[in-house]
Formats: structure tokens, sequence, C-alpha cells
């Protein structure tokens, strides 16, 4: 049932939790390569966050004999919105659970979401405050710009593989307010492989893939932004003389316009850097059908998809 | 009074109005150097947009004795919020008319501000619908690339000159739901001289400048954004090699940290080309004070404003 | 037979004669989408330069039955310079011609190198006046810069397919002082596959790369330079838009580390947008030899190379 | 007396040796800031070199009770060069000594040019030999690129304050074919205040500017390259965090159309981050004359210069 108004209870793609079967290994590539800073560790776990990050942390990384997702957290505008959907979520027959928090937040509603991802609902965060040689010359920075490595700046965006893209969207907007901003339905039937859709200003803070194997729950990739399309580039010479595998990238996508790169981190999950892609300032965006008569490209230059760009995500298929 | 919860009423910057007592030639720069296309003209206006407005229309230029602001348009999320706004401006004792709409939107609630600058609220808009040469090779795109001139993309903010920053502020905050986000209080006791406001992602859709004269009303800037910073870099070039007076930069704010660039055009009005800026995803932003503590400083890497920035604004003082 | 000391007597290349079967469609192509100036025109003939060209006339466009080379023209530093390497050139058995001349350009020896390729060596030259609009803002420009289409700035390289890669690189080093920069030669035995030379500072004023068919004479692809990287993407979105098959790009080079993007003009003839690239200082510059153990990469990020890019020339086989 | 023909027997700009008078701070600067490697230190002496510098050292820093240049180093291209011009040295009177060389290179002739500054004149050098985690990706690169502080690739040009601009040009070209690319001639008959030469394909090796005071042999500034404008800009951000003095941009030169960020270094030295200018391949290059009428504009984009550009240098006047 659509919403008689558009609804901007969830504000952000708050943190997301990725499993690494080789921890160290992958802090170390996200620090000293990806770029981003290291908060905290605790007991099999390990916080990071961008230096573009106003929270105190966005990614936590946690051993575990698989690689892929353990949750994804959508931050809520308020406590009253976090309320709001927790109780659109009940109405819906979810049944989550509340936790006590985590480190850089607090209680949580953490419920699985149609498509078998972990997913939590916040509003408590602690914000970053910088220190010592953290303190950035402009205040309205939340730390001192180091350029170490990519210099990923700040978490953008997640792609979640699903069974049934429609289904999953669709709840994602009836319980949320994710705005469905484009979707992929080729011409041959086959209904709808992929959907993008975002809270606010974004061309996308949620893409959902189908999941093609008989599975659920798995990821496509992570992203975290960076300023300008030369950040990219220059994180592809960074990745290239650190042995790092380049799969796809640097080009231009179609869908959302955005700029990429994506590379394995070692516990094998794909990251990417990501750069522009367009704004929707409109309240009434008319979702763009990508079909074969609008042309279908997979990439905005004509660049193919590399075949691992369909059949890798994590866990990987035993 | 503090809103109880974020509020998300109004989407974006619609429109503005500029007057031009040279309206032949303000057409001209919009369009073949500053990069915008005409859309229609009617009676002694021209309506305009940027390539990348999915708007009809987001600049009109009407020919006047004077320079400056006809008219700033903002946009509601849905024709409730419309219905809420207009309520909370009356509730404040506002006195507005309601407009039959112009060309590219409806019918909008017209008033004047404090500070003196006429203001509309509306949400019906017609948008742009590319047809012949004008179609995109990406769907996703209001209308094809055309790289005309410094190929402004769409539009961005507005900077007012305001007698009262305070007074200004918390009425666009109480009464339309703009957050501060960022505030200039130098430590001489001169009170609070500049605010940047933005509606959801952005660092600012809405300046305030503190006016120097004993006037209201006046426009300081008018900006459209750009993709890049190459392509600011490439729009000096384009406004060196056409003789626009160039005011100020390329270079980078500390407010905002937009990457900027001033021109007069010719009806003698402040238009900026800019790119980036910070976002903002933190619904419990903290608003930055910029005082003497904090740096003060006016550009990110210590250019000096020049003396027009802050003496020239339009209409000019008689 | 090396040379005792580093030759200086050719400095660059000049201009470039292509055949066409669609002259027409092939001016429009380069005025209005890669973005030449068309000087003149005479006979089956159109004149064009770069925006950024010195020399009255760099691209000649001849009409014709098939696609491919007319004549490639290199400049000698000096009158006198132009007389010693006319005298290696006859010392070496070649039997050229001086031509009077042509649009642009004084009388010139011409003559058929290894590899079946006409090519001219000269050294009158007309330049370039700017006059009206056309006029720089900085006298150190030769014309206004307008950013018409993907605004190719000057021309820069062409890369010819030759039967035997050390045959004609031995030439034209030992006659005309080309410096061999890199060269590839995969481990399998298959020998020599391709070399990278220059005259002065550049990474590669010429390529030659192994014809895979039983010919002689064909063109790979001629480049022109564009100042920045963000132009060469740029140029991307502009042949999007314009349907420009997009054969290969943006993408950064292994061999000398140039941004690329390749394209086919309406002729069939493949036209590189360039930038960047490393610059050689040192006059002692040791070849670098790519062959397996050296990585053996394609272009720097891993990008594969299409099987076009070693299929097609012009022209094409019959 | 002018050449007969264009003279290349100079390669480029070899090294440069800076005084200063905290050296240890010095070192800290170039290595953690602007980028630069540290090869080898003896003595009161540090040597560096960019991670694009294909020689051992290009970067020489002595300690010393004042700043300013210890000596230039020109690179000839062969043997033979190097004897020709030193004949023509000695022939225009020049007195020079022959040193044993220095770490990097053999040996040198040493003399004192017009205008007061020890230069040196050599052809033998030492590579730098990457090892370790230092071996490039890309074989033709000299080194792995680390991207640490502002990333100074490569040394460029140096700009030296001489009494008699016209003089020490003169003297340039004549003896080791620097070629005047532009001069400033003001038209208030002031007479030739600067002017820009290079050697082979560059805007500018060497910059000459009138020294305002009744001394001789100051340096005005040594650049190094970076690959491209944004690589300015974020060197512009990487200075603005570590609190070093910026001067002058970023921003376009209008002689050369650099991109430029002026600094000083901790021992009082001006160090520009330079990108871009135009690239001159016409042998026959008519020097471009800057006065009045051509605009003289100071900078493209009408960037005022700040006074201390203008009376800054080092050695300061005591």
């Amino acid at each position: 049932m659509p919403h008689p108004e558009p609804l901007y209870d969830v504000a952000q793609l708050g943190h997301v939790e990725l499993l690494t079967p080789v921890l160290d290994d992958s802090v170390r590539f996200f620090t000293g390569v990806y770029g981003l800073d290291l908060v905290a560790t605790e007991g099999d776990c390990a916080y990071l966050r961008g230096w573009g990050d106003h929270d105190l942390t966005t990614l936590k990384l946690t051993s575990s004999a698989n690689s892929g997702l353990g949750h994804v957290a959508w931050r809520a505008v308020s406590p009253q919105a976090l309320e709001r959907r927790v109780a659109a979520l009940e109405a819906r027959g979810i049944e989550g659970t509340w936790t006590e928090g985590d480190i850089g937040h607090g209680k949580a509603f953490r419920f699985t979401a149609p498509g078998g991802h972990l997913t939590e609902l916040y509003y408590e965060t602690e914000k970053y405050r910088p220190a010592g040689d953290k303190v950035p010359a402009l205040p309205n920075q939340p730390q001192r710009f180091t350029g170490r490595g990519a210099a990923a700046c700040r978490i953008d965006h997640i792609n979640l593989l699903v069974p049934d893209v429609v289904t999953t969207r669709t709840f994602m907007d009836d319980t949320l307010g994710f705005k469905l901003r484009e979707h992929l339905v080729p011409g041959s039937g086959q209904g709808e492989v992929g959907a993008w859709m975002s809270l606010m200003n974004k061309a996308h803070d949620l893409a959902l893939t189908r999941e093609p194997a008989d599975t659920q729950g798995r990821l496509h990739h992570l992203a975290y932004a960076v300023e300008n399309r030369e950040d990219v580039l220059r994180a592809a010479d960074i990745f290239m003389e650190q042995d790092v595998f380049i799969e796809f990238g640097p080009a231009k996508h179609s869908r959302t316009q955005g700029f990429f790169l994506y590379v394995y981190e070692p516990g094998g999950n794909r990251m990417e850097i990501f750069s522009g892609g367009f704004h929707i300032f409109a309240p009434d965006w008319e979702p763009v059908t990508w079909n074969t008569e609008a042309g279908g490209r997979s990439t905005a230059w004509g660049l193919d998809v590399p075949a691992s760009f369909h059949a890798h995500a994590t866990p990987p298929l035993s």
C-alpha cells in the first residue's frame, strides 16, 4: 500500500557488520589500503570508520568461519520515528528483538528482512570526537584528512542479493520508507532483477539484486564514498600497487550514474569505492524502469560486466 | 520553539526569479555562457533550466528597472505538507496570498519572509520531458548532456542578505523546517553574521548573510551545481574566454566545503558555479559555530575574500 | 647502429591524413563530436586542427573508397635537420620524392617506411593566427577554448600496424631518431609485438604494433590529447550521448600510463582521446621490456582488452 | 648571437640544493608533508627524490645559517654535449671548476651564472633502483606510488631572482640552449621583469624574475610536479591540515598556464606544487610577450598576486 506522503523516518545507512575468516588480514586491508580508521577492538571484532564519517563506527568486522554479512543497520531520524517503524514492522508480522546496542550505538530493533538479511533499526549513536592530531582544520569535518591508502571517506550504500526483488523492495518501502528510484526489468520475461532505493537525496542507499542461487542472506557489496572521480582513479593505483584484485572499474554505472571501483577484501567480501551519482530532490520522483527499450545498458559507456560480478557473493556457495 | 522531530516537509529550492535591466543580455549569458537551456519566453520574462534539472523551469528572468531577486520558491514534499507549512506560516502571523502558478508550477503561497524577500511555497510542478535530440542516452537523466558553456547542471542554493540573521533563520526553521548546519559568529561581539541551512542531505540550500546596508530584500547570489571540481575549473576558462568578470574563486569554502566560482551576470546579479560540499546524513547534526576560536577562516586554503564580495549585492544601493 | 648521441632532429608528429569513404560524415564527427575546428576544404579534402594546435592544420581528411592512413608526417626541428634526415634516409636506400607541400606546410620528403606507411618529413609550416572571436584571452594559447564536443586539444601520437616491429622501429630510430621507450615481448617466443617510441619528452609519439594479417600499411589509431583525465571521462559522456561506439576505455594503459578512450569515426578509423602518460626527461632512458616476468598486464588496472582492439584496423581486410 | 639551429644539449633540471637553518624540520616537511622520499643523509646534508623521479636524488638539503639556494644543476644529454656546453661557457669567459660529484651524480662543472646563482652542469647520474616494497606494479615507473602527503612526483622547474632578466636569459640561451618561451614586459618602461625558458617540450624549466633588492643569487621557488589538478587541490587540503602556510593558489598561471600552489617549507624556502602547463612541440616557437596590450594578467582567472609573492625570497634580506 503506497504511503499517503513521502516517508522520511529513516535517515541513513548507519553501519554494517561484515564477517571475515581472516580478521587480521581484513583489518590490515581496511586500515592500510582502503583507508578506514580503526576505532576499537573487542573480542573477535574490530570497529572502523571513514575519516568523513560523523559517527564513531560504521563498519564492524567479526571473525567468522565464513565471509558475508553479519548485519546491516539503518538509523531512524528520531526516537519517535524508530518507534513508528518498529510498529510498522510488527504490524507486518515481523518478529524482532531489541538488542542493548553495541560500540557506537544504543538499543536496536533486530529482525530478518525478506531475503534473509539480519537488519537493525536504531536511533541512538555515539558521535566521533576528534582529539590530538585527529582534530581537523575545518570544524565542520569530523576529523583531519590523512589521505592514507584509498582514503575511503564515508559509508554510502549496500547491495544485497535477494530471491525476489519485488517482494523485498516492497517490504522495505512499506515498512521503512525506502523509495524506489530505478529498477531493471529485462524484456525477456524474467521479471525484475534489480532495484535501487534511497531514503532522501541519494540515488541509492540500498540496492537489491536477484540472488542467482538457491540461498538467501548473501551480500553483493558494501560501498564507501570518496569526494571525486579522481579519488576513484587514485584508489585504483593504490589497489594495483598493493596487489589487490580489481574486479570491475573504474567506470560509470548506468543506474545511479555513480563512478565505481570494485575489489575484494581479504575475507572475500566485495567492497566498492564510489563517487558521484545523481541526486534526487523531487519528492515525486518517477521510478526509472530499465528494460530492453531503454537500452538496458549495464554501464554508461558500454563496458561489459565481468561474469564474476554476477556470480561472486559472500558467503560463497559451498 | 524547536521541532519535536526533524521536519521534512520542504523538499528543495524549486526555482528563483531574478530581475535584470538587460533581459536580452542576461538570456544570452545564461544560455550561451552559463549553459542553461531556454524553455519558454512570455512577455518580459524568460524561463530556463539546467540540463540536470528535472523540473521544467528553475530560473525565471524578468525585465526590470533594477537587478535583484524577484522571488525565491521552495517546493513542498506533498500537497499535505504544503498545507501544513502554510498553516504554520499563518499561525506565525504571516499574511500571504495564493497565486495561480506560473510556467512550470501550479498554485503557490506567496509571502514576504523576515528580511524582505518575496517567497513562494508550492507543490505542483511540471516535469521536463525531453524530445528529439534532447533525449538522453541514460533514461535516469532529464535530458542529453550538451556541454554548452559552463554547463551549469542543476539549481543548488541561494544566499540572501537579511538585516538580522538569527531572526530570519529561526523563522525559516520554525515555519518551513530549514535546519541550521553552520553559522558564523565572530568573537568581536557583533553577533551572528552568517547562517547556512538545509532541508535534507545538503550542507546548504539557503545561506543567510547579514545585510550591511540599511535596506532589505537583497540577493547575494544564486548557485547552480556542476558534477566535479574540474567542471568548476573549466567554467573559469569559459568565463575568462568570454570576458565575464570573475569575482572570486575557483577555491574551496570553509563553510560547506563547496568548491566555488562567482561571476556577475550582465544584469548585475552574482551567480555561482558550485561543486561538492559535504553531505549531512545525521538527523541530529550539531550546528557548527565558526568563531575566532574555530579559526574563523573564510576560505579553506586561506584565500582572502575580495571586498566586493561583502559589498556588492542586487539591487545595488542607489 | 646506435647513434653516438641522442638525436633531436625531429620535433613532433606534424599532421596525419586519414582516408574516409564518408567524408561528410567524418567531417561532421570530427568537428561536432570530437571537437576539432575545420580550417579549409579543397576538392575531396578537409583540413582540421585542435584548438590547442599551434599549426594551421594537423588532420587532413580525404575522400576515398577505403578508410585508413593517407600519410603520416613528422616535422624536423630545422631546415638543416630536415636535410640531415633526408640524407640518412637516402643513405639507407630509401627512395623518396619531394612534394611541393600542402595547406599548412611547405615542401616535404615523401617516402614509404618499412611496414608500408606513406611518410612525410618536412620543416616549413604555417602557424594558425586567430582572428575575431577566435582570439584567446591568453596569448600563449593558439586560439580561444570553445569546449565544443570532446574538445580534442592537440595531435598527440599515432599507432601503426607493421609486419615486423623490430625492423620498423630500428629503421625509425636509425634514420629519424625515434627513441625506443618500451616494448612488449611476450614470453611465448613470438618475439616483439609492440614498441613505443618518442622524440623528446613524451612517452610515445609513435607506437608500432605487429600486423596480424598478411598485409601492410594499416592504421591502428590516431590520438589527440586533452588536458586532464576528467576531460576523457567527459568525452565518454559526449560520445555516449551522440551514439558513437566506444570500443575501449576510459582506462589507464600500462605502457605509457596514458588515460585512454577509443572510438571509431564514421569512416571506420579508430580515434583516441588521450590524457597524461609519464614524461621522459632522462637522455639515457633505458627501454622497458614488458614480458611475462614484468607482469605483461595490458592495462594498468587489469581491464581486459576487447578482441576488436586486436582485430580491427583500417582499411579493414577485404 | 642566435643559434643556427635549436640546441638540445641540455636535458633537464637535474637536482637542486636548498639551504635551511632547520634541517630536521625541513626533512620532516619534505618527507611527511610534501611527500618526497629520503634517499641518504651525509653530514649536514639530506638527499631526497620524488616517487616519480628516475634519478637517485633530485633535492639536497644542507644545513646552513641561512635559507636559499645552494646550487642548481642541469643535466646534459650526453658526455659530448657536456663538453660542448663547458666549452661554450669558457668561451664566454666563465671560470668554473670541476667537482668530483655527489651522491647521485658524477663529475660536474660548477660556475656562477649571471645573477649570482651557483650552477652545475653534469651528465653522469645514478638511477634509482627500487627494491623490496618500493618495486612498482608497472615497470615503467621508478617506484611504487605510496601517496604520502602531497605526493610530489618529480622535480619540475626553478624560479630564480636576477638583477637583469635579459642579461641572464640571453646567457642561458647562448651557452646552454635555454629557449625563451614567454616574457613579461609591462608597458610602463620598466623593461623586462620576467622570462620563462625551457629545454625541450615543457613551457618552462627555468623562470627568471627581476630581483627587487640590491642583491643577487636569491631563490624565488622550486617546483615539483604532480599528475593532475586534483592532486594540487588535494595537496592544499594536506597543507591546510598540517598548518603549512599557503601563500598563493591553487589557481592557474597565465604564463605557462600551470596550475599552482605555493607554500613555505620550514627553512623559509618557497616550494610549489605544480600541474599541467602547456607543452611546446614547435621548434620555431615564437616567444610570447606579455605586456599591457596583451592583458598583462598575472593569473589566468584574475586572482591577485599577494604582495609577499613579490617580496619574499630566500635568503631573506637581512
